[in-house]
């Protein structure tokens, strides 16, 4: 049986999708209530490793391995231990491998919540209201995850699964580094195309910037606070300089947009975020040390290492300005990301089915955008051959308070995806088990 | 006996301090090598304890106690527990009470190392090197406290003991509250004078400022790093915007010291130092709080309460400026310092015995000054009608790496401190316990 999305077959599974969607809403109700922030993932690795049992797709879990993917272009370095960092991947085998082959891929970690009380019903508390569901991963991406199982699910319940080899992927990692992806591309996961539902909207992802995260190691010359014993060049002005010093950087960063597709008409490509900051040990002493972290970024296809240089020769410059920060110079290291950048290119079968089963569900023809962040995208796309198609649900205030994701269009791009995996792998009978 | 200072008796003494400096020198070493930052401060009691022992005084060992002083003037607000914080008062009683009675102070706390091994020797390594002891401590203020122990020993290996009652106190907290100096106050220490070998140099301390600890916690609207979803206002940037606001009314505060002395003609009297930050979460999200925390101050006589009221004004003024702070007012709290400034007034007998004093050991007259920081004396001089000269040895780096105390000026210090005592309490002779 091919993949024939004609319209009794397109309403049968347009009406599967819509049939299970209260089980849906209730399992990403239960995963959202499921801490994973970077080293708890264990528990929502093992829930989603049930489900995709429940499925009938053979699982693969293991423990990722930095040192497996220390030399891979790919790799970001770390500095925490990923002795319970969890990846899952459930495979379904086709009887027949008559269609071409799909990664649905999907991350479990989450990002800090930030103080909790600035919630509105607390960030593991998935409450729906106005067709939208609040919490921490809600949107990025738990809901994602639920529409790669809910898709096949869908299917299933018409009798049918791919009639190609798909491996449904939960991935760690991608907040910080990519390594659980990473890992899955090194443990030989590929395909013929592969699917991630970030929730950066319903439409097709034409590129993204790849972050790196810069550690920045101030030192300054301790001193009492009276000031009388000679001048300390406290570490956390010397660190404030240099922050505000970086703003120079980042807006020569973006004038050099135009010579980065598809980022040329993108109105700010590269954000410089200072999302960390400690310095100090003594209210009455001036500080002798302060450290920031600050995220940057690339362009497709611009080196990361070039990019590393250029920061470091701008930090040297800056700190020569400063007569102790230039006998003491800032240390710098990588702690997280050392993403490139991706640019979808070369997918017009992949990007042609999506377009499709786009239309059948939304009416309407699929925009492209240009992301200023990053998604596992790049690993499928740069190191394995696969172009990758990233296409989600609405979400608000991701990373943010009250982060929260848009039921009815999840329903959509559940209904999108189950159209896209029919079309891309085509279907076959599911045997039933009786049937044996 | 009296205090008759005449030359014999003057040059009996100084040689008495000359003779039992090795051993004090010694002493100093073990009281640097034992650790005694803000809440391990219990070793190094119990060290100065049995010093004290030793001298035939009588022990008073106690742990203070935050709520008996809560609403004493001099109180400066907590947030650790004191459990393990002991003060320890070594008391002599006179045969016969013929003198003017003393109190001898000095703090067992130091402040944090910094990086330790930006130390030339290490933190607690009592390195001597050319004629200056290097260690936390060593001279801010364990110097001081062997100076009042090897003076009162000085007399006693002459069998002459003051003819008066001292007390002879190691305190916890001045690095941070005063809060252990005002347990003796409270608990009813008071004399006809005090003496606090702080190593501000050999010279008479005229004024004080009073420190306040403010902490300032600042929101940010949090959000990806990406930008795409709307601006966050983050947090360390809104910091950065107060903290640099802040020099502002650093200067106002300076211009106002004609008002104030004896601070007319000091440089700089208020010195605002951010001591510690502290913000965000994640490097790819724009943070959503980051807290940091001034030490500011007062004059003497100036009102701590005024002043935090125009600290908390200035801040609800920039905060005016910022949209997001407009709407989310940053939080002021008070961790620490509460402390009013001190001018030494009304204390003629006392310091012309310690011009007397110094005169004799240094050979020239005693010059006197203004310091931009606080000691203890605060709390003798305002709350026990107990005037308080402040005169001690020359230190180097106080808070900061390589903090280390000019040996010879020790020796001078505590030949000067012996005199004051003499003369200050008059002499009698020790009964040697052998006699009974």
């Amino acid at each position: 049986m091919s993949a024939k999305n004609d319209t009794a077959r397109t309403a049968e599974i347009l009406a599967g999708v819509d049939a299970l969607f209260d089980e849906q809403v209730q399992f990403l109700q239960q995963l959202v209530r499921i801490p994973s922030q970077r080293g708890e993932e264990a528990a929502a690795q093992e829930f989603m490793a049930d489900a995709m049992a429940g499925l009938g797709l053979e699982i693969d879990k293991w423990v990722i391995d930095a040192d497996s993917m220390r030399d891979h272009p790919g790799f970001s370095p770390v500095s925490i231990s990923y002795d319970k960092s969890w990846n899952v991947v459930g495979t379904h085998r086709p009887k027949k491998a008559t269609g071409r082959s799909l990664i649905l891929n999907g991350h479990i970690d989450v990002v800090p919540t930030g103080v909790a009380t600035s919630w509105a019903y607390g960030p593991y508390e998935p409450v729906i209201k106005d067709d939208w569901m609040y919490g921490r991963g809600a949107g990025d991406m738990k809901s994602g995850l639920t529409a790669n199982l809910f898709a096949l699910k869908a299917l299933h319940r018409l009798g049918l699964q791919p009639a190609a080899a798909v491996h449904v992927q939960s991935v760690v990692e991608e907040e910080c580094t990519g390594n659980g992806a990473l890992a899955c591309v090194v443990r030989g996961y590929t395909a013929d195309a592969a699917f991630i539902p970030e929730p950066l909207e319903p439409k097709l992802l034409r590129g993204q910037i790849g972050p790196i995260w810069i550690r920045v190691e101030v030192a300054g010359a301790p001193g009492h606070a009276s000031g009388d014993f000679g001048k300390g060049a406290g570490a956390i002005n010397n660190a404030i300089e240099l922050i505000q010093a970086l703003s120079e950087l980042e807006v020569r960063w973006n004038a050099r947009k135009s010579g980065y597709p598809p980022f040329q008409n993108h109105p700010h490509p590269i954000n410089f975020n200072v999302g960390r900051i400690e310095g100090g040990e003594w209210t009455s002493s001036a500080p002798s040390a302060c450290a920031f972290e600050v995220r940057v970024a690339v362009y497709p296809g611009q080196s990361t290492a070039d990019a590393c240089a250029e920061f470091e020769q701008f930090i040297t410059e800056v700190s020569a300005r400063n007569p102790f920060l230039a006998t003491h110079p800032p240390k710098i290291s990588y702690p997280g990301f050392m993403a490139e950048g991706y640019h979808l290119v070369g997918a017009d079968a992949q990007e042609a089915a999506l377009r499709r089963s786009h239309a059948e569900v939304w009416g309407d023809d699929l925009k492209e955008h240009a992301f200023a962040a990053t998604t596992d995208a790049r690993f499928f796309g740069l190191y394995a051959d696969c172009p990758t198609l990233v296409y989600g649900p609405y979400c608000r205030n991701p990373h943010a308070f009250d982060e929260c994701v848009d039921l009815e269009s999840l329903r959509k791009v559940t209904k999108t995806l189950a159209l896209f995996i029919a079309d891309w792998c085509g279907l076959e009978a599911k045997e039933s088990e009786a049937r044996h």
